[in-house]
C-alpha cells in the first residue's frame, strides 16, 4: 500500500541544502530545488524544517510495556536479578495483553519519528511463546506503518531455566529474525553453555545474534572475547550484536583496545542507550572513530525495569550525546546517526536513506541542522512511512485501537 | 499588574486530589471541586493536567546565551579554562546585546513553566558590568512575566584578574542581590583569598553566596570546608549556596559524612543540574534524605559552554533523575522538587506554592501524577504568572520583541 504523490518543499536534507523532495509511490522520487508536481500532487511546506530519515529504534522491549495503563509506580529492587524477579511477578499479576501493549507503543514510537523498530521479545517458561505472537500480531495489522524485527530473548536466563533453549529455537522458527541472549556469566553462570548454545541455533536457522550484556569490567570483557571467538569461528561474521556492553566504559584502556580489534575482526555491532544511573557505559566516540558499529534503542519504555525511557530517538540521540559528552556537531551528529543509519544497517535496511529511490520513511523537525536537532530534540511536525503522513506535531494518525 | 479572575476545573494537584483553582487577584483565592464563580470569569479545562507551581530556574545564565542566534557549533577545548578562554574570543567577536539575548531566551524559559529565574551574570574585566546592565534592562521591561535574581558572577576568576573584586562589589551596589564566585583553587590557586573576599562582600552589603565550585576529588571538598568555616564565623548559616559541587560525587564515603554534617550545620544549599559528560556529581537522593537543601537549573542555555541544555526545567528533572538512577515516585518527585520548591526557598520565595493565598504561578501539564510528569516531561499546556496565562501549548504569550 504506498501513498500518494507528495511534494515537500523547501526542507533543509541532513548535511545537504535546502531542497524539495518529491515522493512517489512511496519513494523518494527526486530531490532537488523547484520541483515541478501535478496539481494533484499534495504539498507540504516544509521551511524551517529539517528532513531526517526515519528514527531507527533498534534495542526496544515493546512486548512487555505498560504505556497505556495508568501509572504504575516503580517498585523494584536495584540489582539485575530484583528486576527479573520484580517483572515475573508484576505481569503475572497484570496479565496484559502484548498485542494490545506493543499497538499503543507503536503508536506512540511512530508519533515521535520511529520508522524501524528492532524489538527483543520474551520467550522463556513463563510466557512460551505468547508474547511473540503477541506483537507478531500486532504486526501484521501494523506492516504498513513500521519495519519490525523480533530478536527471541531469554529475559530470564538460558542454562539456568531448562527448556528454554527448545522455546528460543521454536522462536526462530516462528518467525523471530534473531536470536538473543543475556549475561552469559552474571545470569547463567554458564558463559560456554549459553554461548554455544545459542551460536549453534544461529548457525542452524541463518538467524542473526544480539545479546544483552550487562556484566561489567572483566567479567564483560571475558564475555566480548567468548562472542568474537564464536563469531569468527563459525563465520558469522557482521551478524552479531552486542547490546549494553557496560563492560567497554570501565576497561583499562589496554584492555579496551583488545576488545576494540575483536569488535573490528568480527565485525560485531555495539548497541548504547546511554544508560540511566551513572553506571558505565561504552564510549561512543572512541569505537565510532575506530569503526566499530553503533546503533541505538530505547530499551524498555514505561515498564518494570525503568519509567525513565519515552520511546522518542531524537531524544535518545540527545542522551547519547548528554552522557557521552558531545557537545560538537561531529559528536551530536555521531549520537543521531546511531539513531538512524546505524540502526538501519544492523537491521538490513537496503532502501533506507535520504537518496532518490529510498524508501519515503521520513521525520521533518524544526531544526536547522541535525546537530541542533539533537540538542534540541524537537517533536516531528510530520512523519512519512513510505510516502505516507503517518504523524503530525506528535500525534500518530493510525486508525484507533478498538 | 494582576490578571483575570480566572477558574480552572479539574486538574490534579501535585500530591492531592483533583480540584477546582480559583485565580483572583494574581493569587490562588480558593481549592477545592465545583468551586463556583462568576459568569465573567474566564474557565481553564484542566482535566488531563497536573497542576504544578512553576518551575525555578534557580542556576541559568542568561546574559551571555545565543539563544536566537543562527546554530553555533561547539567550539571549545575540553577544559575549564579552555571553556574561559573560548567563550571570551567567541564573546568579543560576536558583541552580543546581554539585553536582547537575555529577553530571547527569559521567553523560552516562560513558554517551558519556569516562573522564576536566578542567574548568573557575568562581571569581570572585560565586560565590566555591562552584562549586568543589560540583564537588569531585561528584567525591568518583563518583572511581570518573571520573578529573577542576579548573581554577580566573576567567571574568568576573581584574584587572578586584578579589579574583579572591586567589579563585584560594584555589581552588588548595583543590584545584584547575590555574589557568586568560582573555584577558588582551580581557577584563582588562592582559596583564602577569593574565599576571604567574597565572604567580606557579603558581610559588607548583606547578601547571599552562591559558588560554583567544579573543582572535584579533595580539592572540591576542602573549598567546601573553607566555605563552611567562614559561613559560620561571620553568621552566614543559610545565606550560602554551593553550585556543582562535583566533588561532592567523588568522595569516599566517611570524608562525605564530614561534607554532609558541613553542609547541614551552616544550612548551605546544593545545586546540581545533572552535568554532561560522565563527570561525577552529588548523590542527591542521600543528600535529600540527610535533610540537605538542593536546587537546580539549566545552567548555560545554548552558550560557548554547551549546547545541550534546552532550558525547559521538567526536562533538567528528568535528567537528575535519569543520570541519578532515580526510577521510584519519590526519587522522581526529589527531582521536581528541586526543579520548584527546592529553587523557590533558595530564592526567598515566601508566596511560592499550591496553596489558597500564594502566587498563581503555575504550570498545567498533561499527566496523571508528579512522578509521570518527570518521567515524560510533556510541554506545559498552560503556563501561569501571577494568575495570567503567559505561555500556551509550549509557546509564550509575551509581547514580541522589537
Amino acid at each position: 500500500m504506498k501513498g500518494p504523490e507528495l511534494l515537500i518543499q523547501g526542507a533543509r536534507l541532513w548535511g545537504g541544502p535546502r531542497a524539495d523532495l518529491l515522493v512517489r509511490g512511496g519513494r523518494i522520487a527526486a530531490l532537488g530545488t523547484g520541483l515541478d508536481a501535478g496539481p494533484d500532487t499534495e504539498r507540504i511546506d516544509a521551511a524551517g524544517c529539517l528532513a531526517l530519515p526515519g528514527y531507527v529504534d533498534a534495542h526496544a522491549h515493546v512486548d512487555k510495556t505498560l504505556w497505556g495503563l495508568p501509572w504504575q509506580p516503580h517498585q523494584a529492587g536495584p540489582t539485575l536479578l530484583d528486576r527479573i524477579e520484580n517483572e515475573r511477578r508484576v505481569m503475572k499479576e497484570l496479565r496484559l495483553s502484548s498485542e494490545l501493549q506493543s499497538a499503543r507503543l507503536l503508536r506512540h514510537m511512530v508519533a515521535r519519528g520511529t520508522t524501524h523498530v528492532r524489538t527483543h521479545v520474551d520467550v522463556g517458561l513463563d510466557m512460551g511463546l505468547a508474547y511473540l505472537h503477541g506483537v507478531q500480531a500486532m504486526h501484521a495489522a501494523h506492516s504498513e506503518f513500521i519495519d519490525l524485527e523480533i530478536v527471541a530473548f531469554p529475559q530470564t536466563g538460558v542454562m539456568i531455566r531448562p527448556g528454554t533453549l527448545d522455546l528460543l529455537d521454536q522462536a526462530v522458527l516462528a518467525g523471530a529474525q534473531v536470536i538473543g541472549g543475556i549475561d552469559p556469566i552474571g545470569v547463567d553462570q554458564d558463559p560456554k553453555g549459553q554461548l554455544n548454545a545459542i551460536f549453534a541455533i544461529a548457525e542452524r536457522r541463518g538467524c542473526g545474534i544480539d545479546i544483552h550484556l550487562h556484566d561489567r569490567g572483566e567479567t564483560g570483557a571475558m564475555t566480548i572475547a567468548m562472542i568474537a571467538e564464536r563469531t569468527r569461528t563459525l563465520g558469522l561474521k557482521g551478524r552479531v550484536a552486542i547490546s549494553h556492553a557496560f563492560c567497554l566504559g570501565g576497561l583499562e584502556p589496554e584492555r579496551l583496545e583488545q576488545m576494540i580489534e575483536l569488535l573490528l575482526d568480527n565485525d560485531i555491532a555495539i548497541m548504547s542507550h546511554g544508560p540511566v544511573g551513572g553506571i558505565p557505559f561504552p564510549p561512543v566516540r572512541l569505537l565510532a572513530e575506530r569503526g566499530v558499529r553503533l546503533f541505538t534503542g530505547s530499551d524498555g519504555v514505561r515498564d518494570c525495569w525503568s519509567p525513565l525511557n519515552t520511546g522518542d530517538m531524537l531524544e535518545r540521540a540527545y542522551l547519547i550525546a548528554y552522557l557521552n559528552g558531545l557537545r560538537d556537531d561531529p559528536g551530536l551528529e555521531l549520537a543521531l546517526r546511531m539513531a538512524t543509519y546505524g540502526g538501519a544497517q544492523l537491521m538490513g535496511a537496503q532502501d533506507y536513506g535520504l537518496e532518490v529511490g529510498c524508501a519515503a520513511d521520513l521525520v521533518l523537525v524544526p531544526a536547522e541542522c541535525a546537530a541542533e536537532a539533537v540538542a534540541l530534540h524537537p517533536r516531528p511536525r510530520w512523519v512519512l512511512k513510505r510516502g505516507r503522513v503517518v504523524a503530525r506535531d506528535g500525534r500518530d494518525l493510525l486508525p484507533p485501537l478498538d
